[in-house]
């Protein structure tokens, strides 16, 4: 019985319940406790119940183990939480989007599973409450690897009807993993923002010691109901420890770490600020929240990949598409038996945007005559933009201008803080306060 | 007269050399100097000269140009340098790659350009001969951009066969670009070093006052004639200023930034040592250089891609080939939509190995389901390598493991420093000391 399914249909046979108190025997060993929800993070073999002292154990179960009820749970009666209104508040409009952000402890079981309602997602930080009024809505539950495009779309246009329907600012709980690729798209595709954008993630869940879920998500209604930012922003941990939460420009945030609380830093610039202890602080500029309304203007160009290049790479490999970024080495450079392919791209029109694999500093292909070769060829700079954000850049770009100049005029200018005019010298580092 | 051809040809029709003292008049302004070689920095339309005082200018000619013969140059004899040999030092191989640090400055006109002789190659820095005695030849000379793999087989015979003919270290000038791939591509392919293996860069060249090829050189030169380690390393600049340079092993650095010249970094771990002051600090273990004989055993599958992740790749944009290493994003993910793909790959196949474009951190396929779904598919764990030394070692493996199992075993195996058994709380850091 060695996967998720068959062990659903198992507990269905049984007429076993999540919150039912169940017996495990395995091994002459036995187990009694209430039976868990599945969680994500458990194996697809592994059955969790609540012992008497509190302690949650995972049994993995297999053909020889065998379950049998021990009390049917009472039949709660659904409880009712009521979200508190307070008039004096502002109010700030939550999207669930899925991750593990947006998880929501069962009252019953103290166990976590994902917040599939507007309540559920609310009180997924009770505590949010005393920062501001709260209005929740799930846009839909996807791990963040799974976003695409239209949920871009679908998320922008949530957005600015809540700001149009009176919402001071809207958090956006998300999976991590794209997070930043999110938070780039939302940037090109929102104008006039009347509030902040906070897209907010967890590497840990709720239910783990460790979660940053709350302290990431207070922050995050902090910046959303007190600032007067117009900017789509990511606020994660600023340490491993529960010090700090930083504010990251959306167009320049990136994850560099798979798995620590602080894995998000400001690539090429200095965070927007942070927020510590309740009080948030902006020492440096940001574009300012304007009256609205707020306009999602959607359009992207979907037929743009990203070529990272890499020593042997064939030119049969670079994909014949509308829009490529290329990910070169260096200042911006690719392996000179690619030239000739990357001209005839861009002679059937192909738009290629240089960024840089080095991730850190600025693409510069006039140092080198093979750049200035490549420039010659008509590739275009991405200046000292993330790769990730040239990509949806050049997908909003493509669907919004008519010539390959205005498109290459609009890549190489700063539209919404993506392309910093000058590197600060303290721009390199991953201490980020 | 706008480009590079252009100029040559008019200066050879005038009989003009490189050395003659020249005079260029332009709107009305002229100037008088010693001719300089071309420089790859200089833009295709300059002329550099010499001035009377020592400084070089640049004058960017056009059609109104004219240029006129002041002086031949004397016909110098060459001036036979010869390289100094001291017994009782140890003596150092340099092979010449190309790039930027392999320059050699002119001793008529003080120009810049690449060592193309072993004698030049040797005098690019005269005081490395306070170290060790040198030995030096010219591999190739190329943008580092344009190295593959006949290259890396081409130096790792060299350097076999100089240790084999008595080399306490071997130094290898490379260019940056691609300084990272070089260097795993060396460290899976030597066995049993005799002496430190020492790639080294600049990100200015010689003429510039803040090149930090001299330093590097110097630096590399300590580490390959007095250290006992048995290692491909790479020695950079650690900081901005000219305090100290870091010895960084081959398989876990890289290139992450685009122009600094602290650039390179130790990702998933701390840097072997440094050297400051002439002085080689070790404080980390490494491997012990062996009695030798030096192994080069260079096979290697070409049919290798790097695939990067992003929201919207298309299954038909995931190329055909004996290996692909994807870089997913956090613990190792990517959308479901590319899950049947990428079975019928290995179905077919094709190995696949996951690495993580966050860089820093371990890929963990057993957190969430779809991870374990791409397990179960037979997608392997890149661990916590570097997707370019991920990239490297499966071509190595591919080349010399029979079964599909021998080649997951040595791929998720720690062979030559490349996975770290347990990552360092203080190696997600890009002030490395």
């Amino acid at each position: 019985m060695p996967r998720k399914k068959e062990i659903d249909e198992t507990l269905h046979h049984l007429k076993i319940e999540t919150g039912d108190i169940i017996k495990i025997v395995q091994n002459n060993k036995q187990y009694e406790g209430v039976l868990m929800p599945h969680h994500e993070f458990s194996g697809d073999d592994i059955i969790t119940i609540k012992l008497k002292n509190g302690y949650n154990l995972g049994v993995a179960v297999d053909e020889q183990t065998k379950i049998s009820i021990v009390q049917k749970q009472k039949t709660l009666e659904k409880q009712t939480k009521k979200i508190p209104v307070d008039k004096d508040k502002p109010t700030v409009s939550i999207i669930g989007t899925g991750g593990t952000i947006a998880c929501y402890v069962d009252y019953r079981t103290g166990a976590v599973h994902p917040a599939s309602s507007a309540e559920e997602l609310a009180f997924s930080v009770p505590e949010i409450f005393d920062i501001c009024n709260v209005k929740s809505q799930v846009a839909y539950q996807l791990l963040s690897e799974n976003i695409t495009v239209p949920h871009w779309k679908t998320l922008a246009e949530l957005v600015a009807k809540e700001f149009n329907n009176g919402a001071t600012g809207v958090i956006i709980p998300h999976g991590t993993d794209t997070l930043g690729y999110t938070a780039a798209a939302l940037s090109f595709m929102l104008k006039d923002l009347s509030g902040p954008v906070v897209l907010v993630g967890a590497q840990r869940s709720s239910d783990r010691p460790s979660s940053d879920a709350a302290q990431n998500l207070m922050a995050a209604a902090r910046v959303a109901a007190t600032t007067d930012i117009g900017e789509v922003l990511v606020v994660m941990h600023g340490e491993t420890s529960d010090t700090y939460s930083l504010i990251h420009r959306g167009t320049k945030v990136r994850k560099l770490h798979t798995s620590r609380r602080d894995a998000f830093k400001t690539i090429n610039d200095v965070p927007l600020g942070k927020v510590e202890n309740g009080v948030v602080t902006l020492p440096t500029s940001y574009r300012k929240k304007t009256k609205g309304p707020v306009i999602a203007d959607t359009n992207m160009e979907e037929d743009v990949s990203i070529v990272y290049f890499y020593p042997g790479l064939q030119p049969e490999d670079i994909p014949k598409k509308k829009g490529l970024i290329i990910a070169g080495t260096g200042l911006g450079h690719v392996a000179t038996t690619l030239f000739s392919q990357l001209t005839t791209l861009i002679k059937e029109g192909t738009v290629i945007v240089m960024t840089s694999q080095c991730l850190f500093g600025r693409v510069n292909m006039h140092v080198y005559s093979a750049g200035r070769d490549l420039i010659t060829a008509g590739v275009i700079s991405g200046e000292d933009m993330l790769t990730e954000t040239a990509y949806i850049k050049l997908m909003w770009a493509l669907a919004h201008k008519k010539t390959k100049k205005e498109v290459e005029l609009f890549m190489t200018t700063n539209q919404v803080g993506e392309i910093s005019e000058r590197t600060r010298s303290d721009a390199f580092q991953i201490d980020q306060t």
